[in-house]
This record gives structure tokens, C-alpha cells and sequence, in this order.
């Protein structure tokens, strides 16, 4: 069963706005078994609307429409897809009533021109909005089935969940569908896909994702069977060589980032951590802190942007950066060592390194990255250098190796 | 004159990827005057989509077609246009000498099925791809043109910048694009657009958008007209009631950060800056130093999570944090002199608040965020509470705030 969706909004034809709403709808549908084939994007032109509305019914059995519902005339969804089913709309009062009442609770009068939102095509099965003036409607039109919904995202998500999931589902047979994620780290994207590709390729169920943000990554299957159990032992089959292939690459099994995993173990633990960075200026910290609780292991960092500072408020030794430089392994680890003895942490990850774009010298080229690590039994240090002077790529990668390299030593 | 954008690949009918070809292309269309006036986004299915090229090109002038030029059997684009203008295919023995020529750069051997990509639309041009193997194509058609884009946006933007932007210009009457941008803080959206759509709702030129993204706001206009100085007088008209209405929460007239302001300013009075974050957790730190160069002035800071460090990295008198709390001006202020002496910086700013999501007691609601900032002729605190649990927008806003607060202090 197939689906086509039309975004409405002139708002959309500019070169700074997408659509999203069709993200949300097409994850929905495809839960369902309902396949997205193609995706549209019309201004608000009535007559260009209803050519697309006719064009898209005659291709496919559901026709999702978003936006254009407000009370303007810019607002055409209602009239286009009255011309293109050629039906007429009905004015219905209890609807302009709730309309009207809504502004009276927010102390304002109604303007004439909502009583637009009013109006229902014939046939139509109004769908009630929780979130906003503009009602949806459901037409069903000989095999197919259009739905109007709103254009803003949070008024949609809540109209399609309420009203037009239980609809849908009543029309599809049952399916079960399952899911798997792999997080994984230390290997770049081409690697992954090149590892796994000969793995997934042959199946369409499960249907396999490899998503790469910044040196995370991420492989998604999601098996759509009659049964539970099909569904889940597909998954096994798929996942378990996937799981022999990565190794210990893969350092989640469900969406957990890292930031999550190494706090899960330190709160295990009952340890605290501490860190101090330089060449990512506070994005390890402020990752870290991402994760609500946080305060319940991390105590605190320093950001030893100047070298200076890392003498002083760390005690590295001035010799060390003399004669190591400040982006080096011997200054990474006095780094992780310093900040673990100046915030009495359990643990202490240091960052240093040159993110660019331009190289402080031979000692120090852009992209080179040096991480330590320092816990109660020792310190260790990790180096890489990225073959990029992409300011931003090479700080969050610096980052994500850090996390990497703290997770693994929490074992 | 009018033109659609039909994206093709399956990848973009999931859940996870859009496309975003069309916003650049949308901007160069616009600049030369040419409006979008659908977008369309097709799978790899050669049957919709010559169907969809078809009703298209009997739409508009201009039709962009981007993607599914790979060598595989999933790659339709050129048979489907192909088969929508009705024409031939004929195979370039240069284009696929060219192909096999990369490869060998590469040290591979061209599979066979890359020739493929050699075929060629019967009087279409060729369009250079000097970032992959695969060709484009630009095919006149009675009144239309079509242009065959590669997928990638950095082999399209190339292709279409050198080879379909001069064709175009050639094609529409000349026209001079100006744009002004200015940048706010200190307002919400929707205030913003309040006091401002007065002033541009009645111009259709210059076109006006309203960006906002974590209390960072933007307007941007953009005046298309026949000579540079009409367009100068339409920015100039509309802009300069715009800047008499925003006044001082304008903080800039181009594309400047908040960050990249703040640091040109400390540069050019050759003082320094620090920072001491507790909520915002690095965020700050991280922001001022995502500019290349902050090491000219950033000297470092400190995450002050735990309570305890307030005191022991900052000296935030003991008093102070049990008095007022942690989360309270007082602290604010006193982190702010603390890490002003610590790091010998000429100006310090502070964070402490509660970005979320549960409350730790009535004096430190959600939301709650304090901000110090000292500097060589006192300190001073600003406060404010936002109405959200959403811990990554407060920290958002809260960096956002200690950014404006610091530029006001500055002068």
C-alpha cells in the first residue's frame, strides 16, 4: 500500500526552510506497512494544488496533506482539494462555535475570517485539533483515502497520532515491527558500510540504515513481520553477524550516546569525573552536561585555552611544554593528571590538540588530536590526527574519541 | 518565469533524510529571478518518475532534476527523462574514456557497468563533472529546459554553479540581488515579528524572512531590482525603518555571530576574556571558541558543576553558596570576580542556573539562569527565568544571554 505526501506553504519554496512534517509521517506510515513513494512541496497556489491533489490520488490509496488550513486566503488546502474531489464544503457552526470559544479563553475576540476554518468538505469525517484552531478531515474517495492536517509541526503530530493512526490501522493488515540499533564508534563510515554492507545487502527484511553524524555511528534494522517471533529472530539473524563483524566497536545496543554510557558507569560505580580541554574548548563538558543527572558524577572541568593556563591552573610542568609543546602526549597526560589531583575526580579525560585552521608548526599540524586519561589506577594517552582543517569535524571528533577512550577504560 | 526540483533516490523517502539540494539551488534560481514554485521528491522507480518529469515539464520552464545518475540499475534519472522527452540515448566513447581515466588516477579498474553513466540524452549538452565520474545533462524541449544534476551536493553545486549558472543568466533578462542582514538579540520571535511585520508586509520587494534559532534572531531582506542602486534605495527604505524600530538590539549588520562580534572587540582593545559555566556546562566556552583565532583572546575557563568547586577553583565564598545557594546573583557575581583573578583575564562571565529538568528547590526553579560578568571597572549580574523544561534550549539561551550581556558591557 502505497502513500504520497503534500507539503503546502509558500514558506517552503525558499531556500531556507524544509519540510520536516513529512519525516514524522513517513516514519508513522512506514510502521504501518504503508510505503511513501513520492513527497511534494506546493506554494499556496489553488490551482497548482489541485492538479497536484488529482495527480498524487490517481497514483496512490493515501494522500497525506499538511499546512495551508489557516483562516487567510493565502490558506487554499480546503479548497483544492474540495475542487480536485469535486465536492462542495459545508459551513459546520459547532465548529466556528469552538473556534470562537477557544479565543474567548485566550480574552480575544474572534475574527470574521476564522469562520473559514469552518468549512468541511462533504463527506468528510472532521478531525478534532487539541493544539489549534484549524480542524484536519478525513475524506475517503472511491479507493482512496485523503487526510488534511495542519501545517505546524506540534499540531500535526498530535492530530495524526490521535485521529488518523487508529483509522490507518483498522485499514492495514497487522504487522509487527521490531527494531535493533547499533551504536558504534573508532571506525569511519566507509569502513562501516564496507564491513557490513556483504551482511545486510541481501535482506529487504529487515530494512538496514547507517546513519554518520562526527565520527558517530549508527546502524538501524527494522524488520516488519506477521509475528513477534519472525520479527525478533530476523533481527538475531541480521544483528548477530553484524554484532561478530563490529566487535567491540559497537559500544551500544540500543540509542544510548556515549555521553549516557560512561555516566551509566561512573553512577554504577559511584565515581566522578572531571576534564580538561583545549582544543575543544568546552564541548567535551558541555556533552557531558547534555545528559540531565550529570551532576551526579561530573564535577567540573577547565578550559586551558592558553597555554599558561594549563601551568597554571593544571601544574603542568613549564619543562614539558617547553621542550613537548602544548599539543603533545606528555602534556595530554599531565593535563588528565593535573585536573584529576585539582578536582579530587575519580577519573580525569584531557583534550589537546590543533583544530585549525592553521598549523601552530611541525610539532603541531591541524588535526592532530591528543587524549588522556587518568583513573585510579594510572594514566594512558591516545593520539590521532585527522586529515582535515574543518574546524568544527575535527573538534567533535576529538571529543567522540575521548568519550571512546574513557568508556573503554571504564571496561 | 517558474521552475520545479524533482530530488530522486529512495533514501529520501525514509524517515531520516531530506533533501537539500533544492534550498541551494532555490537561492541561485531566486537570484536570477526564477521562482520555485514546486518541489518533488521521487524514488528510484523509472515509471513515477518519468510520469512526474512529464507533468512537470508541462508546468514550468525550468526543470531540476538531481540524482540517480550512478551506474547501477537503481539509477533511472536518465532513462526516465529519456523516456518523458520521448528521445534516445547514445553512448559518448569521450565520457567513458574520461570515467575509465579517473578510475585509473584512483589505481582501479573501471567496472564495465560505469559505462553506463556515458549515455547521453540525443541533443542534450554535456555538463562537466569535475567532482565524480557522473555527467549531467542540459536538454532543451520545445520551451523548457531540463537539467540533469548528480546527487551529491558537492559534485551538484560545482556542476550547477559552473555550468548551468552562466547558461541561465544568458536566458533571463540581468537583474542585481542585494541583500541585508541584520541579527537581534535580546527579544523573542515572536515580539520581533510583531514590531517588524508591520514595517516590510507591505513590500514584495525587498523579500523579508524572520530566522530564529535558541534566541538568536535574523532578518534578512533582499531587494531584486534593474540597477544596483534601486536595490541599494529598497534595502535602505525598509532597512532603515527596521533599525529604528529594533534600535540597539540589532547587534549586527551582516552575518557576525554574537561570539565572532565579542571577539573582535577584545581584540581590537588587545584585553582578554575568561569564563566559569555551571548550567551551560562548556557550551559557552565552546561557542567562543568555535571562532578560529579565539586563542588571541580567550585565555581558558572553568565548568564548575559541582558546588564545591564554585569554592574551590573560583573561591565563591562558602557564605555566599550557602546563604543564596549556587543558583543565585551572588554566586554569579562572585564566580565571575573568582575566575577574573584566577586566569588574570581582563573580563570574566559567569553562568550558574538550572537549564532542567527537575527543580532543586524553590530557589532554583527551572529555567532560572544568572549570569556575572566582570571587567576592569566592576562587576554586574543579569537574571532571568525561561518558561521551559527543555534543558538544551535553556542552556542554549542561557550562553546566548552571557554572549549579549558581555557585547553590551563591551560597548
Amino acid at each position: 500500500m502505497n502513500a504520497e505526501i503534500i507539503a503546502i506553504g509558500s514558506e517552503m519554496l525558499t531556500p531556507e526552510r524544509v519540510d520536516t512534517n513529512s519525516l514524522f509521517l513517513t516514519g508513522e506510515l512506514n510502521n504501518l506497512g504503508i510505503e511513501v513513494v513520492a513527497k511534494h512541496v506546493v506554494g499556496d497556489d489553488r490551482e497548482r494544488l489541485t492538479t497536484t491533489i488529482r495527480r498524487s490520488l490517481a497514483d496512490v490509496k493515501f494522500l497525506l496533506i499538511s499546512g495551508g488550513l489557516g483562516p487567510t486566503e493565502d490558506d487554499v488546502t480546503r479548497d483544492a482539494v474540495a475542487a480536485a474531489l469535486g465536492r462542495p464544503q459545508i459551513f459546520h457552526a459547532d465548529i466556528s462555535d469552538g473556534i470562537e470559544e477557544r479565543f474567548r479563553r485566550m480574552k480575544r475576540v474572534m475574527p470574521e475570517i476564522n469562520k473559514r476554518q469552518a468549512m468541511v468538505i462533504e463527506g468528510a469525517e472532521v478531525l478534532s485539533n487539541d493544539r489549534g484552531t484549524a480542524p484536519g478531515q478525513w475524506i475517503v474517495d472511491d479507493d482512496s483515502v485523503v487526510m488534511i492536517l495542519p501545517g505546524p509541526p506540534y499540531e500535526l503530530k498530535s492530530m495524526f497520532t490521535r485521529e488518523c493512526l487508529p483509522r490507518l490501522r483498522a485499514m492495514v493488515p497487522p504487522m509487527v515491527i521490531r527494531t535493533q540499533v547499533y551504536r558504534i564508534s573508532g571506525m569511519s563510515e566507509s569502513d562501516l558500510d564496507q564491513t557490513i554492507a556483504p551482511i545486510y545487502k541481501p535482506y529487504e527484511n529487515p530494512a538496514t540504515t547507517v546513519l554518520a553524524h562526527n565520527g558517530d555511528l549508527q546502524v538501524h534494522l527494522r524488520a516488519r513481520c506477521e509475528t513477534e517471533a519472525e520479527a525478533l529472530a530476523l533481527l538475531a539473524e541480521v544483528g548477530g553477524r553484524i554484532e561478530e563483524a563490529l566487535g567491540d566497536r559497537i559500544y551500544a545496543r540500543d540509542s544510548s550516546t556515549l555521553e549516557e554510557i560512561v555516566g551509566r558507569k561512573l553512577k554504577e560505580r559511584g565515581q566522578t569525573l572531571a576534564v580538561a580541554e583545549s582544543a575543544t574548548g568546552g564541548g567535551l563538558a558541555e556533552r557531558i552536561t547534555s545528559v540531565p543527572g550529570s551532576s551526579a558524577y561530573f564535577v567540573g572541568g577547565f578550559v586551558t585555552y592558553a597555554t599558561r593556563l594549563k601551568h597554571e591552573l593544571l601544574g603542568v610542568p613549564t619543562e614539558i611544554l617547553e621542550q613537548y609543546g602544548a599539543v603533545s602526549a606528555h602534556t595530554a597526560e599531565a593535563m588528565a593528571i593535573g585536573t584529576r589531583e585539582k578536582t579530587g575526580a575519580d577519573w580525569a579525560v584531557s583534550i589537546t590538540g590543533n583544530a585549525g585552521p592553521t598549523s601552530d608548526g611541525p610539532q603541531s599540524p591541524v588535526g592532530a588530536v591528543y587524549i588522556g586519561i587518568a583513573g585510579p589506577n594510572g594514566a594512558e594517552t591516545f593520539h590521532r590526527v585527522w586529515p582535515s582543517s574543518d574546524r568544527p569535524r575535527v573538534r567533535a571528533f576529538a571529543g567522540q574519541m575521548a568519550l571512546d577512550m574513557l568508556n573503554r577504560a571504564l571496561g
